[in-house]
């Protein structure tokens, strides 16, 4: 990326917040790869060379880990068959095929399993919720790490929630020893420019930054806001679904036949070996 | 932070590594304060400027969210007397205190919850393990970046899984609706020069980052070389745990009455709105 500017930034933060843009006081080349993420699910043939995948995980590497106990892992996969049946687990979704490399992201407790059985320790606390969560958290710092480091090395990404469909098979296909489970995917490609979507907006900040206490209100005005500048955004982009962010969003949580198999996450985490205790 | 050159690049890579650099093919300003990271505990009474904190959240909702449902949260806490009770909830953690800004990041179903009452439309899959670990992972995300930003202006983080030693505590505190959860904090700060830890490594990349399928052999030739970069880590470092890195995190993960009460988090979950379907 080239050095930014001031009006560049304004630029951009105008684009996540629609009518309300902030000012700021400072900008750095980080700072604007941050702010112009957007997910990017077409990408030119262009391989991605080892050397720059070892250096995203390197990135990734580098985000914060629980008590430093690294309970995560990621699979990059780049076989066209196994990138195409992982596709259909997460809903054909094209992109999962079509990028070059595929990364998978892994909470990742057999690790640990094992070095305590290699040293004949108890190991027993893997069985807890808290356990699941940690590496959950730890696998989405890393991730985002990965993902900031690519963008600014000139790739895109989106992340694949639809790992999640079907969590008992994609393990099937990656070879997951228990205490394993697929947080997300991640397509990794360098971006065909002509499909480059746009920067989206989100919530303005008063619904998402709390001062001292949460604002149980502050959702209201900002919701209605909100819509409205999604409605135009929808429409500019000739996007689906269009009409209104909360109704629509509150269509993709009105119940368990519209979760793609997610609705059974927990069955399908105890058959992957969390306890759930 | 300066240009830095690839010469700073693998000095990086070798402070993350231990024994076994990397090289690597590119280098960015972004990629140098990603994998500059360290966690930061110390810090000047330098405040933090209100704009500056604003950049930091836009750069957290720059990060990717699930379907754009964008369901977290964030508060950033700067009253004395509850940055004491919210370090006292995390075990006694004086940074968190002593840190201008504690933002305590929050995955959070609340704002669908009540957009779905005023519209008066059912939204049951707030009530899946799934909808709970979207929302953890958004907030992760969300976090990440806010990090990455906060370390590009020039400010240090550390974060705080604390949080989850008393859940109900922690949403009392921050006064947390139903379907609300604290996932970790974050002490924001400037670093105290004088008091600015060194780059942790970590495990050789062979452990972490599988080719197409899971290597569950991984690990072990890894560990062993990590415990030996370890032990000289924490040597250099007068740090404790000394010791073998497998053996001091097993340690943390030996059962219940090492989890400082988050083996309770299932329950604490439950009587916050969570019903972990």
């Amino acid at each position: 990326m080239t050095q930014a500017s001031s009006a560049d930034l304004v630029k951009l933060l105008q684009a996540r917040y629609g009518e309300a843009p902030l000012t700021a006081d400072a900008l750095n080349e980080t700072i604007a790869t941050l702010l112009n993420h957007r997910s990017v699910r077409a990408y030119t043939d262009k391989p991605i060379p080892e050397k720059t995948i070892e250096l995203i995980i390197a990135a990734a590497q580098a985000a914060s880990t629980s008590s430093n106990l690294q309970t995560w892992s990621v699979v990059a996969v780049t076989d066209t068959a196994s990138k195409e049946r992982l596709s259909q687990f997460a809903g054909n979704q094209a992109w999962v095929k079509n990028c070059p490399v595929f990364l998978v992201w892994i909470a990742d407790l057999a690790r640990l399993e094992a070095l305590g059985k290699k040293r004949a320790v108890p190991a027993e606390s893997l069985n807890y919720v808290e356990m699941l969560l940690m590496a959950t958290i730890d696998s989405a710092l890393a991730a985002q790490n990965a993902a900031i480091a690519a963008e600014s090395l000139g790739l895109g990404v989106v992340y694949i929630g639809g790992m999640r469909n079907q969590p008992e098979e994609v393990a099937k296909e990656l070879g997951l020893p228990p205490k394993t489970f697929a947080t997300f995917g991640m397509c990794l490609g360098y971006p065909e420019p002509a499909k480059l979507s746009s920067i989206r907006p989100r919530l303005p900040q008063s619904a998402i930054l709390h001062k001292e206490k949460y604002d149980a209100q502050a959702y209201e005005a900002a919701a209605a806001s909100y819509n409205a500048v999604m409605e135009g955004f929808y429409k500019a982009q000739a996007m689906k679904p269009q009409g209104e962010w909360d109704l629509h969003s509150l269509n993709r949580v009105r119940g368990p036949e519209a979760m793609t198999g997610r609705d059974r996450l927990a069955t399908a985490l105890k058959n992957l070996g969390f306890q759930l205790k």
